[in-house]
């Protein structure tokens, strides 16, 4: 499904909405009066362009057309789905809405990104009521799927599943909630967080920094993926969810908080909420949600080591501590030792032949360390390329394995360095082998040359070295 | 550094800690009187040793040996630090301590994982209450790297300063609170939102479910990679932290919660908290600090992509309403059009070797796709594995940029098919060549098979059809 948006109110909020229909192939009509708007739209698309085709595998639609609309009147005349964020506050929000709707098509679903006004006291007013609601986004809304989809008893039906299927259609999450309410769900959650943030600040507990720290290093990395009761649900064991709000129910009384209105845990709400955590979860024993959440914060923590950030910079930091493999002077040299996370398998049950590739580039950077090509030199600007490469596939590797991997240098001599590596399960067991041409670059201009002084040198003695191995199985 | 460590208490908490420390090459000498305490432990260490060493991409230190003691004492006797993760009741607690304090070397930190106790009450009736403090750690304990160490003014320097090493060795962020304070930082936000979450279910306002959903597909995605300040900083936009806060400060004085002693937002306060978050921040402008989160995010909602998870599985979802390629009938295959993620990009400033491998695994996946070798096909135990590829890089690819990839059929004849493919930037630009030999497999025997007959027909109507084009110009 597309069509023509209409986003009233250009801000990180509109903005964000513009983004994501415009590159899920509608056109958006934006009105906002900022002088700036234009250059902060375009700003937005460019973050937006950059980040959300990433996430798939396939080509996104073509991107849609962006009108920057004069008036109200201009941007809604046309268009099929209609989302106002313009700033929070009643008035402005209920001046806005008449004029919508003084314009639009009668039939057009009028959502508002408020986060806190109930979609009844936006209704105040309205000429058609029944298709004003509250769709609420989280920032940045061109990446994040959920929205908040709040109707009232006045909303028809009708308005409410045809906000679901746009929302939908532009890759969102619609969670409709079941009774409105100031500030809905999230913005309640995140109204108690903040509070309670103010008081540790306030009172010298914490700074900014420490409690960002303890968020993103700690239960940030949870709720990335299960939320609050499924991740409680794991910590009561193997009792489970009534265990653990036995166990932790008290807590509730004690004087832990600046915050002390506390619901009573009576058995009612104990009941209800084990019951509706069984409907959540219960699927799932307590090890199989150990063993999910566990291979999500694998994987979420080695996308972030790969970038280096947050929690991965602790781990890279920690990982610069870990010994090197011990090598011999002789043979060849062991460049990899590790072992296969669950990330690179795939729906074969095995490792990926991509990750062949990524275990052979891996070995190639410890040849390059070996060498003096290491980070500093990157830093210096030259490099090595891989120019070609072949790799055989003997047996299959499964994740938890560990294995490691044999290089040598076949051929060293100029710019051009040639290796042929084998990777081993640590049982024995030869799995894969891998040779590479590399050349060594420049990377200000991206073009061959000749390697530094003590580089050429080392991989000359490294060549020399390898070169009374007995020739290997596979070359090129 | 290693050593023993004696861990008091073999719970979920406790067998994470004996877990961390067993992997890092630690012994351990874990006192737990549960008579199921050994098999809890075994479960734990299967479930570590599957997720820790995934983290690091090379081989972690040989694990330490677990012995299980019968007493505390006979635990802690050898001890080179002790962590306590019995019950969180200060009478035990107190009682747990007098034992280890009588049995452990004077010189030897003990750290307790009390979520609520201050070290101060800990310290009552020590016999050197200066090596008792809290080590404050989140589940699991084995991943997850951040654990509050409160000291409290009794503690000595030395003690604080031997607990940090500790935990650093075990790969740990240990995040030294400034003041004792009852359930210290991060379980004082989870406890607001614990209470809050408890209103949400008694008013029938959400589920479980839809919180868990709100927070695991909106802002838990964000605090995986950017705690609050430096979050809302951001959606401050251009203005920043200062302009947030006197955005958003108003709500706090409104009704939203049940939740109602709010501190006063004075200039005071606000000036704290924009100093804090400038020095925390301010080196990197807003734009710099969005395209950080934003990467970061597309790193985190793939890994949960690759793996159908939480956010994954919506955006997998969506994508499966995502229009294929149009096909032509004669020319070769178009089998993968996409943007390349940042994810995908290495040191040297453009993708990784490895992900060509990926791209021409997608290519051959869409290849047996169109032949009948589909994800049914796959379900019903047989595919096509790759035995044998030759990668030539030509140019460089970088992340962001739009690629696609021609596929031919060099050869298809029983068990084996043999692919040829071409990567393209979109401007037409030859980037790689691909090729690559698969074997038809039977996936309960691992073994080569004959394909399916439909199979086998479309896989030699290919091979016909493509047996006219102009010989690739490069072949293995």
């Amino acid at each position: 499904m597309t069509g023509t948006a209409a986003i009233i109110g250009g801000g990180v909020i509109g903005g964000g909405w513009a983004a994501r229909f415009l590159l899920n192939g509608w056109d958006v009509a934006l009105c906002d009066p900022d002088p700036e708007a234009e250059r902060k739209m375009a700003e937005m698309m460019a973050n937006a362009r950059h980040a959300l085709p990433m996430l798939y595998d396939v080509a996104m639609p073509d991107e849609g057309r962006l009108r920057h609309a004069r008036t109200i009147a201009d941007a809604v005349g046309t268009a099929d789905f209609i989302q106002e964020s313009v700033p929070e506050r009643l008035d402005l929000k209920h001046r806005v809405l008449a004029e919508i709707e003084a314009a639009a098509r009668t039939d057009v679903v009028i959502g508002s990104s408020t986060s806190g006004f109930k979609p009844s006291e936006l209704q105040q007013g309205a000429r058609r009521p029944e298709r004003v609601l509250v769709t609420h986004p989280f920032n940045p809304v061109y990446l994040l799927p959920v929205v908040e989809l709040v109707p009232s008893p006045a909303n028809s039906e009708a308005a409410v599943a045809a906000a679901g299927a746009v929302l939908r259609s532009i890759g969102m999450h619609p969670l409709q909630v079941r009774k409105e309410i100031d500030a809905h769900i999230a913005d309640r959650l995140l109204e108690a967080v903040w509070r309670e943030a103010l008081w540790l600040i306030k009172d010298g507990v914490a700074t900014t920094r420490e409690i960002d720290d303890v968020i993103r290093y700690g239960f940030g990395l949870r709720w990335a993926q299960m939320g609050l009761f499924e991740t409680y649900r794991i910590a009561g064991g193997e009792a489970g969810m009534r265990h653990f709000i036995e166990q932790f129910g008290p807590c509730l009384s004690w004087p832990w908080t600046k915050l002390t209105d506390v619901p009573d845990l009576t058995d009612d709400l104990i009941n209800m909420i084990a019951d509706q955590s069984d409907a959540q979860s219960g699927a799932l024993s307590i090890r199989a949600l150990e063993r999910l959440r566990d291979d999500n914060l694998v994987g979420i923590l080695r996308s972030l080591k790969a970038r280096d950030a947050a929690a991965g910079a602790l781990l890279n930091a920690h990982q610069a501590t870990m010994a090197r493999p011990v090598q011999s002077t002789d043979g060849p040299i062991t460049t990899l030792r590790r072992v296969v996370p669950v990330d690179w398998a795939d729906y074969n049950g095995h490792m990926n032949e991509s990750r062949y590739g990524q275990v052979y580039s891996d070995a190639a950077d410890e040849v390059m360390r070996r060498v003096g090509a290491d980070a500093g030199y990157v830093a210096g600007g030259m490099s090595y390329f891989t120019v070609d490469c072949r790799i055989r596939f003997l047996a299959e590797t499964l994740s938890g394995e560990t294995i490691f991997v044999h290089s040598r240098v076949l051929e060293g001599k100029g710019k051009k360095l040639r290796l042929f590596s084998e990777m081993f399960r640590d049982d024995g067991t030869l799995l894969s082998t891998g040779e590479q041409v590399l050349i060594h670059v420049d990377l200000a201009t991206r073009r061959a040359c000749e390697p530094a002084e003590g580089v050429r040198r080392n991989v000359e003695a490294l060549a020399a070295a390898h070169a009374g191995l007995a020739r290997p199985r596979s070359v090129m």
